[in-house]
């Protein structure tokens, strides 16, 4: 059940083992290189199609700047809602199956709905598909650049500390990101979140199952001194959730001045971005706020996963 | 006056003849061989932009899909109406001339008003223009394609006997088809549709003057058993249409298990997509159902069409 | 102060000076045999991203084509307000520096807030930024076609008579070309304007400094015999404005007969475009009317600044 997929597709954060993960590590360093020579040619003549029902230009551009820095092309769509808007009323099956008569090599979707990407898969064909956030479920090539970022900053996963912060039941990142520190042995996951917005059932149970132990609580005071990882969020409020981090009377939430004053010299700060107001701009300043080197690693790890999709035999 | 264009534009249906019309089929047969080889370069250097006022994201990809397996770069906007906006209210002609002073090989145009790809032409200077479906007009390249697909499926057009289905009134791929196969010797079409949205009179006119038998009928099931070729179109709810060709009391134009029982074995239903419930999704495996064939066929007859005007003298 | 930015960016008319003009309009000529040759590959591996807040397809367009001409690869967006938006609600600066972290060489945007563009270049570490136009206070690479276009027209600028027509409180262009103008010395600016749309007490003290004289009024028909050449702009409504040129209570800014009249022989009618009923179409076929030349310039204008920021080594 957990590597259901090979990579001719990136659907589900559970198809990754440690030892895949590892060699997509390994290409992404790769990648920095290719990167700084201006990039490279082993995707030319390869076309991808970045389908997106929900806009959402920084993941968008990541994905197609890292196909162009592997010498692939790119062909795109904001508007990807207009194919099941009223009038209009195709499937997302019948769009899939229309788009995979043209051929492109691989198809980049972001889609509102739960399920949306395997659904994709099953229509195919030879095209490749990868979910670029689906719903309120998954959005794993965030979740493999995460752990990625980790271990470049701080060398390892096992033995770590996490605290997860802000909207945990709406966020597809919390969820992927918790199905891969699955895979290795982290010292405990807090859940930090106002009570109706804590991680689900299902994430918590995985977590049990893979031997991961975890906390809640509604202030992250109580656990700031004992992580290596922050790991904050944002109120999903194009998904329904309607409250600010901000609020007081929910918990402390926001990464502020005495949140650095607990934390450990060497521990870091991330964010998945975009952010509100749950990571003041001061924060910035410190070292320790890994968010902005964690959005960059997202340009490597997609060149890897292309890669390795599209030209797995290539070295 | 049928013939009233060359191959620089594409801009009507009647402008193809029979000649021109397997000309194009032939050079579609070796673009699947290009496109099962990666592309190639013959449109080097050659700029085609995508000038879509209506969204399609489904012709758009097609058009682009196919001038990037020709070697040639895409721009696009999914947005131009933006520069007929209130607020900003230019007319055609003026943008067309700002574009082609960029000097654009190609510019395909989508477009809600009649006549726009003719006004377009009028002031395009050296850039060629393709009409990729203008009001309630016309739909050539989809015509084109939609002949192909029958050759491809059946051998051919003349003695076949058609079925056109649906929203007629305002279906400008009906209008397209039925100005190719004017061009051809059919044994008969029959248009099969609601009262309210009955094939357009210059339509009729126009088979008349060709010599094209037609009837009109309210009922599918009278006809199926008789066709070769069931086109089936969608309710244009976007163009003002507003009714539902499921709604019995209007007439029977769902291909349904009923009209499946009736066809010939070698019959093929036709759709230019995309579909609604005019074709509920369980047909999809009847072997008959020749849609998401007829759209990958799109590809092909883009990417002729488009080596035919950007490099005419390449074989 | 002048000339506060170098080349990397292009933030601001007043940081070129005559000699910068100068060697980017001998630059532009050079382009206009690129073009027609189809391209080159100057910029082979080099990557743009068009990042516009307000849509501006035309503006866009000569960015992209002229990125395409050098052989650069182009990524865009016509949403990016939806970096800014409620829910998501990131500010500018969070935007750019995530898009840095891909690491294009050059953004090109376009922004409705004054400061926009200096605001990015904070953040922008080795990513050159474009200042395509923003808020209501520059548009600097327009001004830059504007002044190469009265160069090709006319052969100089010194001496030559000026009127600015319309909306000049809003019109970013006008107060780039103000700036621009002060580099050199023409003989007068008569700025035509209704008296609830002047032109900004900034721009006057600009030109004052820089010893440029100039005159007000509300009648084109007063100035139009003694102009080489007539500015015209567009009421822009998208950014407050409720009045029309055409409303003769206000004064006299159409460029209609009588105006063709009394101007010059040699003299030029512009336009940045979109025009909207400040100059009527009859005026298109009187050889002074220079709009689309103009617009046609702005591919080689944006051709010369992209080369000097991205290759300004390569002759």
């Amino acid at each position: 059940m957990e590597s259901y997929y090979g990579l001719p597709h990136v659907i589900d954060a559970r198809q990754f083992d440690v030892d895949l993960l590892e060699r997509i590590f390994d290409e992404a360093k790769e990648m920095e290189k290719i990167v700084d020579e201006g990039g490279c040619d082993i995707l030319q003549r390869k076309r991808m199609i970045s389908l997106f029902y929900e806009p959402s230009t920084r993941t968008r551009f990541s994905f197609e700047l890292a196909m162009s820095y592997l010498g692939g092309t790119v062909f795109q769509t904001e508007n990807a809602k207009e194919f099941s808007s009223a009038v209009k009323g195709e499937t997302l099956e019948d769009s899939i199956r229309v788009l995979c008569g043209y051929k492109p090599n691989v198809i980049v979707i972001r889609h509102g709905e739960d399920g949306a990407a395997e659904r994709a898969v099953r229509v195919s064909g030879k095209t490749s598909i990868v979910n670029a956030g689906n719903g309120k479920e998954q959005h794993p090539t965030q979740a493999v650049l995460d752990i990625f970022t980790v271990f470049k900053e701080l060398g390892r996963i096992d033995g770590l500390s996490f605290a997860m912060i802000g909207d945990l039941a709406s966020s597809r990142v919390i969820n992927s990101n918790c199905y891969l520190l699955g895979k290795y042995r982290p010292e405990v996951i807090h859940f930090v979140s106002p009570k109706c917005a804590q991680v689900k059932p299902g994430i918590k149970e995985y977590l049990q199952r893979h031997s991961v132990r975890f906390s809640e609580t509604t202030d992250l005071r109580e656990v700031a001194s004992k992580v290596d990882v922050i790991y904050q969020t944002r109120t999903q409020k194009e998904r329904g959730s309607n409250f600010s981090c901000a609020d007081r009377r929910l918990g402390h939430f926001v990464v502020d001045r005495e949140i650095l004053q607990l934390m450990k010299k060497n521990a870091i700060i991330m964010h998945p971005l975009p952010r509100v107001d749950e990571i003041p701009a001061y924060v910035d300043e410190d070292r320790r706020a890994a968010y902005f080197r964690q959005a960059a690693n997202g340009l490597f790890i997609r060149m890897a996963l292309l890669k390795m999709i599209l030209a797995p035999s290539k070295s």
